[in-house]
């Protein structure tokens, strides 16, 4: 169904094909799900005829694993590298308009892509996010493994959360976490766990350390799982002991920044509106220069994907959409406070994922 | 001192700067080892000029690492993404020639750069492999991690080894595996572990599954794990119980092509050259049509680096390259057998880094 509105949109484009080289758009649209070492890496790549059979192009090494997880691609083996069978196939399906994925195609592949198209007198089209596009609507198959993703790493947290004492490092606490996951049956995590303690937690994208957890210091867990491909993510700032007085105030501040954003969080708004709301009550409260991250993001088979709730994106919300909801504060030499949920968007609202609700606790 | 020879390098070829996109190349010029969320989800990017201080560009959320760990390069921070901020550097730095890695850089930001640098009245020159060229020859510091890399890699494969029984499923055992790898004081795995059993080890980057394995069947386990982000890889197949006449054989087969290869690796011969070597031992056995991957390829901050044992490459090897030799044989339907080392390139030869002789018990 996916393939046959890709081929629509191509052929209203007056395009004769896409080369789908983004990974999750691999997956999503012929359910193979090798995994890439980087973009230099790749297990393969898509190539959709605006009219015909597709084609799934890999390596040997993969052949199998192709032919068996995408029964609707015809899976040809490259022995030299993709180009000389592109080559082949430029011929063979009488290719003229070619549309690539201009966000995922290294500059280096575009040059080589661009010599052999003018020898075969095939115009080039760039395109960036076609398929993202579709992938931002999810249908209730998606969405099911993703509230399953969800509801596993919640438990994964309410496993973990009443283990943690004094004295434990953050590395510990994140292999705990990430142990319990697999545990649990999921694929593995969406994203390196972040475990972050006192002024550890003022990096947003902090890195376990073998630093030790004290009482009465901030600690903020940022993690998520993969079920089938499809990722879930959360974040709680927890306090082992008694919180003093500046942990509770910024706690219930970026509360209540979320609180804001999620119900600011419906179709027809813009991204940026939501961010907007959610941003205000940390700028009013005086934070508003310690908040240097967007609001929230989509979360799919990519644990960061469209839309964004940020400044940048102007364009509607609609339902079906999942999204983060993670206001933070971050107070260098000191730590920092960050809560994350995730939403889907229905006809009237969101319908928050999350259940878990231990920011209550501190 | 790395930073010196790439300016010396921009000097010669009359280039003002270079923009560093690539994670592992900004790893080795600056020390800042933060994390990517793929390609479009940069931790930052570096910035240098030919002939004065470098600079460092991320976002608010890296910032304070970034300060930790680069303390040779400037911290500038982007706010509302990278590009305003070049476009400022632009002016300040008085740049007419910029080059990019073109192996690291998206055809779409490519487009967005161009825009900026015809504005700016800005040359864009391509560059490929300057900063991987001189990762391939590694100094004392890097080999001593790889060596440790090595070493930890092979305590855990003999912590496991022992432990493997008929009916543990293949991705029981890779989490054994990766579980082992951290208790250790392993950064992470360098690559996704793989164990394929039986049918599955026909494919030479299986994905562990649910499947249980057999007494009798050829395991295909092939690891590695990362020490301060220089990484390890090894491939052993073990067999549990008594092997059959086939596996012997091509267990023999593989170690005769291994070591085929391991005695041709050294300085001034080509890449292509060791590759076909040991390639030609398969061949002659008449089973060249099922080793359908390169040689080896060389390691070090990537676990998938430069130099390649491979047709493709005609480059003379040097001493200080580290490289691994996996041959491998894979039968559809049946299974699989791949042995792989790593080796350095001495001043006479190679020194193997491996010394876990387990393929002996077959």
């Amino acid at each position: 169904m996916s393939l046959d509105r890709i081929r629509r949109r191509l052929q209203r484009r007056n395009l004769d094909a896409l080369l789908v080289t983004q990974p999750e758009n691999r997956h999503y649209l012929s359910g193979y799900t090798a995994s890439d070492h980087g973009i230099a890496g790749s297990a393969g790549v898509l190539l959709i005829p605006a009219t015909s059979q597709p084609y799934l192009l890999t390596d040997g090494r993969y052949r199998l694993q192709a032919e068996e997880q995408a029964p609707e691609f015809q899976v040809r083996v490259y022995h030299r590298g993709l180009l000389p069978l592109l080559r082949r196939l430029f011929t063979s399906l009488r290719l003229q308009r070619l549309a690539f994925e201009s966000h995922y195609l290294l500059h280096s592949v575009y040059c080589d892509l661009t010599k052999l198209a003018e020898r075969k007198k095939v115009e080039l089209v760039p395109l960036v996010g076609l398929v993202e596009d579709l992938r931002q609507i999810k249908n209730e198959a998606e969405l099911a493994l993703i509230v399953a993703a969800v509801r596993i790493n919640e438990e994964v947290f309410a496993t973990v959360y009443p283990q943690l004492r004094p004295g434990m490092s953050e590395r510990e606490v994140a292999r705990l976490i990430e142990e319990t996951m697999h545990q649990r049956g999921a694929q593995g995590p969406s994203f390196p766990t972040i475990v972050a303690a006192g002024a550890n937690a003022a990096k947003p994208h902090a890195v376990p350390t073998a630093r030790l957890i004290a009482q009465g210091e901030p600690i903020i867990i940022d993690m998520g799982l993969k079920i089938d491909g499809y990722c879930s993510d959360m974040t709680r700032t927890v306090v082992l002991g008694r919180p003093d007085g500046r942990i509770l105030e910024l706690i219930r501040l970026v509360r209540r920044a979320q609180l804001a954003g999620q119900q600011a969080l419906r179709a027809g708004v813009s991204g940026s509106f939501v961010d907007q709301v959610a941003r205000q009550v940390i700028t009013e409260a005086g934070y508003g220069d310690y908040f240097a991250h967007g609001l929230g993001h989509g979360v799919g088979l990519n644990v960061h994907e469209g839309p964004y709730l940020s400044y940048r994106n102007r364009q509607q919300l609609r339902p079906g959409m999942v999204l983060t909801v993670e206001p933070g504060i971050y107070l260098p030499g000191w730590g920092g406070v960050r809560l994350e949920n995730m939403a889907v968007i229905t006809a009237n609202g969101c319908r928050i994922l999350n259940q878990d609700t231990t920011f209550l606790d501190v």
